[in-house]
């Protein structure tokens, strides 16, 4: 009995990896689409986005299985409690990734980010999906200090705002307001991505050692 | 034993519904900040968030207890872990509420919202604070009729959300990208506050009926 709960739980883990690793692909295909305008990859982030809401609602079955009938306690209920939270947070980092896939929809076949801005936003893109596959590393190998390094990876994200905010209000932005806005949308998009990573590596640092480490971003 | 154990499922949702209130001025407050350009207003929302963030943590503290030593099963589980999970969305609500107040703080002693686009803002925070009001009544009462009629109000936030975009991009917008960009971006904090509403109307009905109503937003 025992050793089939500890399965389940090590299974939680693993289901949350594949889906770490389903919304780090979609991440980096949302990016894609945005930076060469193509909607065939756009529209497959968009329809691919159910499968991660599927995954979100195996591994909430599976939390919920467990917690009724294995009545964790100490180490494993946290573990379980934390799974349902970050398996949230997964889910709506893929939403966000949809979110991008439909900005560079939308502009097709014109490109949503002009030429001049296109360092710092793919910089952004390239933070986000890094942070990201940390992540996925984080919760594979519980790696606290893993979990612990991805906390300040955040700050380059922090400051990419700002400069992609000092570009678009520099005084001389050519490209009129519908670009400015999906630029400043963009940038909030990646940034809640870097954010929920932050948050699910924190909620990794309790797991591991009953302690959270700061407030979450 | 019983009693004192449901005595605490109830506080939790007591306490559940003091935050929602909590947050529901910090909705209110920031929208004045906003539309007066009030930087004492701002401030105290931004101050007052940490007492939101604080109340999440006992309720934190609690659910945990609750797990680990009443191990509640079936109704009582969706509760606990219900709550949990309504209490990460209530804080985001808050810190939402001090993302426009810090639009408005940046601003002051100008209004950052243009005076032809108020009308539409003003009716975009009207509907975000009125959903809120609302999901605080659900999560008091656990009415279930009105957490499914607060799924349709989502709806009036979507179409405001398609107003203030073609007011914005109608290609005669005088007041330039930054004020493009704070609309934008103020925009998504009530569209997100909306969504948020919406979601633990949602988690009020799963907790009610067992059921989910539909994927949460």
């Amino acid at each position: 009995m025992r050793d089939a709960y500890n399965d389940q739980l090590d299974a939680i883990f693993d289901d949350l990896a594949g889906i770490c690793r389903r919304v780090q692909i979609a991440v980096s295909e949302a990016t894609a689409a945005l930076m060469t305008g193509d909607a065939a990859i756009a529209e497959r982030v968009i329809s691919d986005d159910i499968e991660i809401d599927r995954a979100r609602e195996r591994v909430e079955e599976t939390a919920f299985g467990l917690l009724a009938l294995q009545q964790p306690v100490a180490g494993d209920l946290r573990t379980v409690v934390a799974a349902l939270r970050m398996v949230g947070e997964l889910e709506r980092m893929g939403d966000l990734s949809v979110h991008v896939a439909k900005v560079a929809r939308l502009r097709v076949p014109a490109i949503a980010v002009p030429e001049e801005i296109r360092p710092t936003m793919t910089r952004m893109a390239t933070v986000a999906e890094d942070m990201v596959s940390r992540v996925c590393d984080v919760i594979t190998g519980r790696d606290v200090e893993a979990a612990i390094a991805l906390g300040r990876a955040d700050e380059e994200m922090d400051q990419l705002r700002r400069t992609s905010f000092s570009e678009l209000l520099s005084g001389d932005w050519p490209h009129g307001v519908e670009a400015a806005v999906d630029i400043a949308l963009l940038g909030r998009y990646y940034e809640r991505i870097a954010d929920h990573a932050v948050s699910i590596a924190n909620r990794v640092i309790f797991v591991v050692t009953g302690h959270n480490p700061a407030p979450a971003a």
